[in-house]
């Protein structure tokens, strides 16, 4: 029989997802002995090496199972930045508490409100949910506060917006997005996925502090970017009491696996090598800029660890030569924008070699 | 305003999940130099070496996302079971799994059937799910697969059991759970759970061969028990190719965590390792049930890694007892068995000591 008429919401709808293949696989198929992946926004310059030590001690225990309310981790987060423990959250990677998120509140009754060019996730988590998508078009490239605010009405249950963006890359400044935020009525939920937060230019504004005048607001940070955890999984969830006790519920218990939850406690008190991997990342994104006026290239501004580059031209040979030269970029082709490649920001020498490659390709291919 | 009015399904109808405190906390607070846990039905030999060389070796790299398609941990289990690398599904342990059937396939419209004293989360998924729940009544707590056909209907979509069962720890011989199965109508998928099959007595039946036959049958096995990864994370299904489709296109790419992935090829590979463990668990077993005879004690006949021995007394004052001299078991009342401690079987020292502490706690309280 067709199962795929048994699965609820929307979910038959979407494409499975087509996984590609390891990094080891491309390079024997492509006969290369080094590939530069800058395809992902992953931290190029490792975890701390803090971090990995005690990731690598919690292995040893890894019989047992992790500790299922994230204790030390959230005493950690608490001593860093305040919160009461009993307003997190914590996920397999901030992707789980966008799909808690969704699962707890979005169902095919209410809509969801979203920026164009949202990462991925988010519409096919309304897709799953069968609930009502409403994409609001973007200014510049920039979210646009006011027309988010005018898609809302009384059926809307969530607001979701990555800040800084992503495939974009832009950011709101904190007081257009706090007088957003306090304008949502509060049977509408904000969610604000701070994945990429700690690259922008700004001075750090706290967020998740707003929520004490905002009830309705979600904040999701993620150990995969400047902290450099992507492959160990885990991010966390500031919200209301209230929300912070519904999502648990729904969460697994055992859901954060021990090695992160120790990895993460390290890397959040190695401030020196976060502060190292955002000042080398933000400079290396200032050459971005400066390579891409250079070649009359239109960058997106960016405030996190990618940038968005328009050729102004079928970006797909561009990302083809590239690749058959050993750096991976990812074409946004997915979004919609066929003339753009977004590159997540390497170390100085990998970004050498991408720019090498660039000037090389362009130079070659005049328009 | 009541965020709990906005959720969803049967959410708010569940207790938020009170965590434990970690171990370290307990005994800093009783005052304990050392602990035993034996709750929580993990490996006490640990897991195999190789493995946590494997695991520690990948923390290196893990700035980078984990393979979101586990690649070589599919090759891994293709080349030992046979099994079609299209028709495993990765989990953050076996736990994410069942959530991703329920989230998939249980709705409001539906009944779920399962039989009584099922492992906590079947139940739980059913109520988030809204999902109209059917228990059916075990006989000398083993599962009665004649009364769950009976309790099978149209509106059925899935039959949910665990073999070996938790908390009971009884199996049900290979024959009659494919006579089982194969009587399942071909619109209720069976879901069974295989957490404890490596502890079996009898010889491995591979009962995921049976998905050719009966294409509604989906077989969920961990890393965690057995293996020794719980604190990694990490499980698989396998079921007919447009099911894993499906399930697969819910799941979020990167749910796996590398160290889990690198860990469990390892501990595949390392059957040494598997024999040591199961074979020194299933000894023991037999001493647990020799000292439970000794004692007057009724165990249930299990096939697992832990034991549910009943006093037929309040249970809860000799937990009491075990806890306070350093011994840590599970009461099992929130299952409606007062009389019952569910035991984890450790190493043979610890269970020792186990077997010291209750002789003398039922010297000290004859019945």
């Amino acid at each position: 029989m067709d199962y795929s008429k048994l699965v609820n919401g929307g979910l038959a709808q979407l494409k499975p997802y087509q996984a590609g293949k390891p990094i080891e696989e491309v390079q024997r198929e492509l006969g290369l002995s080094e590939v530069i992946k800058l395809a992902s926004n992953e931290n190029p310059f490792g975890m701390s090496p803090k971090a990995i030590a005690a990731a690598q001690a919690a292995i040893v225990n890894c019989h047992y199972y992790p500790d299922a309310n994230g204790y030390y981790l959230k005493q950690a987060l608490h001593e860093r930045f305040g919160y009461d423990p009993a307003s997190l959250t914590l996920g397999d990677g901030s992707n789980e508490l966008i799909n808690l998120i969704f699962q707890c509140f979005a169902n095919p009754q209410v809509n969801v409100v979203m920026p164009e060019l949202s990462f991925i996730v988010y519409p096919m988590e309304a897709t799953v949910a069968a609930a009502t998508l409403r994409t609001v078009p973007l200014k510049d490239y920039c979210v646009d506060t006011d027309a988010l605010l005018q898609a809302i009405d009384e059926n809307t249950r969530l607001v979701v917006l990555a800040n800084p963006s992503n495939p974009a890359g832009t950011a709101i400044d904190y007081a257009t997005l706090k007088a957003f935020v306090k304008q949502v009525p509060e049977q509408t939920l904000v969610v604000i996925d701070e994945a990429y937060n700690e690259y922008q230019e700004s001075a750090f504004v706290d967020t998740a502090k707003w929520i004490a005048e905002c009830p309705n607001l979600l904040v999701c940070r993620t150990f995969s970017k400047a902290y450099g955890l992507a492959g160990l999984r885990i991010g966390y969830m500031v919200s209301n009491l209230q929300i912070a006790a519904l999502v648990n519920t729904l969460r697994a218990p055992f859901n954060v696996n021990a090695a992160a939850q120790a990895a993460a406690i390290a890397a959040l008190q190695d401030t020196e090598h976060l502060a190292h991997v955002v000042k080398v990342n933000n400079a290396e994104r200032k050459r971005y800029a400066e390579f891409c006026k250079a070649h009359q290239l239109f960058m997106i501004p960016s405030a996190a660890n990618f940038v968005a580059v328009d050729f102004k031209r079928d970006s797909l040979p561009i990302y083809q030569y590239l690749l058959e030269r050993g750096v991976i970029v990812r074409p946004v082709k997915g979004y919609g924008l066929d003339t753009i490649l977004r590159i997540s920001i390497g170390t100085p020498e990998q970004n050498d070699k991408l720019f090498a490659l660039l000037g090389q390709y362009l130079q070659e291919n005049p328009r």
